[in-house]
């Protein structure tokens, strides 16, 4: 038998503490952060297995940084289904590897050739450049591979999920909107345009971040799961809006990554579409209709609320 | 009432007849390379899909070329369970498409720099180095969104599915062979080496499109899948040993691809480790122990005999 010890300090909240335990915001934040790192090294192949650089290199680029913004709406969005752990980990390291994966070959020499990010060399920096092409390929399928691991229950829900993702991430989705920023450069896209480039790009694995979430609870109505759709495309284009804010108003230091450079590479923005305070306004607007398709969900998306000002207000 | 008309010439197959009824191998083959061009061209996004340019490009290298060996294997060894046309169609083209990213990614300038692939300019040429980046990336998720097909049948064993070609893909399957021959260049291996790095670079995913094609009839025994499994490695290092004897003694124009580029970048190859006349003995000899793991299969395993047949005797 054994006999409860009280604490003689606060109890900070430790990796094995369910974050849909923890109530303020500003703790549940780390505490998610902290749950990913830990899966993601624990999902991750050991450095220690053949071939060892690969390894290191995707060990590398996947632990110790990141907003982990995908992970937090995968988890803000589980609490509206009353989600697992174990699979809101699995599903948010999925997207999360898909987030890194893109970065890694967006920083690529051929793309936007960039040499710092989350404050430290770029993959091809620190490694070289065919194993930062290796890292973001092998990345992508051990993210598809972790969405096959067996803790989802209902495999047709998993199959949904899994579709969900790789519609998300592929050529209708985050790397077409790629494609289309490539060929953006220089040109002056309309608001249309440049909404569908970003729905694209940023957009669908944030919508697919927040639906995967929700996805490893309970199953949701029809109503419930067109208000979480709508709420997750204005998040995403939120998310973008403030990313192109920051871009031009924050320093590199606190970004972690080269601040300014789409205007430097003449890419359009939200900035250089609307102005900054036009840009701040739009962003406002965004916040409140993504608020606004949550209130079907009552107190059960105080999470995704808050996490929606996160987004809105954040200063990196 | 339709009336029968009898041919006034040799009908020959249609891409509409199922492989499974043609009898002759010499036959068979085109017809199942005919129905893979038919089914890529079906699941790859059209070109007048956003963004036009990455669709193109896309298309460009998967269709219209290409031995198709992954494929046929998939058909072939669907013949053991009876698996029906429209599972393998979508299994071997998941198979194919994630060959054909690993080649447009091998082909760019910071991996093998290759200018040729399939008698034609590879993708970096004909389009540019971004979009063939993309071009991979985008294959590789088409791959994994086609295996959440509704074809399948049972859900939990798509899952399965998807987990053996991702396993096979990743970082300890192709990708990893691809990373450990990255760091091969001037070295000399040894024989158990090389086979590591074969077994992962070509053979994973010659395995996987084998289990994959059985995997879509009818459940194996333990033992009969232990029997393709040990099939599946042997006839996987034999492509990859044949592939080395061609690549020093076949032509460029004959390859489709540039001839002797292993032994001017210095790797390691069977012909390098065993000498011409002792890699083709070694042919041989996986050719033997390929065909002696498919006797518990008796005459169902014709087609796969005969595939392993010309995979050793091929001339491209």
């Amino acid at each position: 038998m054994t006999s409860a010890v009280a604490p003689t300090a606060p109890l900070t909240h430790a990796v094995s503490e369910s974050p849909s335990q923890i109530a303020a915001f500003a703790d549940w934040m780390p505490a998610v952060q902290a749950h990913i790192e830990a899966a993601l090294d624990r999902f991750l192949p050991s450095s220690d297995a053949i071939p060892g650089r690969l390894h290191d290199a995707m060990r590398y680029v996947s632990l110790g940084g990141g907003k982990r913004v995908r992970p937090l709406l995968a988890f803000a969005a589980g609490e509206l289904t009353g989600a697992p752990l174990e699979r809101l980990e699995a599903a948010a390291c999925a997207v999360e590897l898909i987030h890194v994966y893109s970065l890694v070959h967006d920083d690529l020499p051929c793309m936007d050739d960039d040499v710092l990010r989350r404050g430290r060399p770029t993959c091809h920096i620190e490694f070289d450049e065919p194993i930062a092409l290796l890292v973001g390929d092998s990345l992508q399928t051990c993210a598809f591979e972790l969405l096959t691991h067996d803790v989802f229950g209902d495999p047709a829900r998993q199959i949904e999920m899994i579709r969900l993702l790789a519609h998300a991430s592929g050529s209708l989705g985050m790397a077409g909107g790629q494609a289309i920023d490539l060929g953006s450069v220089g040109k002056t896209l309309d608001q249309p345009e440049l909404e569908l480039m970003h729905a694209l790009k940023t957009g669908a694995l944030i919508r697919a971040a927040t639906l995967l979430g929700a996805l490893c609870g309970e199953a949701m109505s029809a109503d419930a799961r067109n208000a979480l759709d709508r709420y997750a495309r204005r998040a995403g284009l939120l998310f973008q809006v403030v990313d192109d804010i920051l871009d031009c108003t924050a320093n590199t230091a606190t970004l972690g990554k080269t601040a300014g450079k789409d205007a430097a590479a003449d890419k359009p923005t939200y900035v250089s579409l609307l102005g900054l305070s036009g840009a701040r306004h739009f962003a406002e607007e965004l916040r409140a209709e993504s608020l606004d398709a949550l209130r079907v969900f009552g107190a059960r998306a105080e999470r995704l609320i808050a996490l929606t000002d996160f987004i809105t207000h954040r200063k990196f």
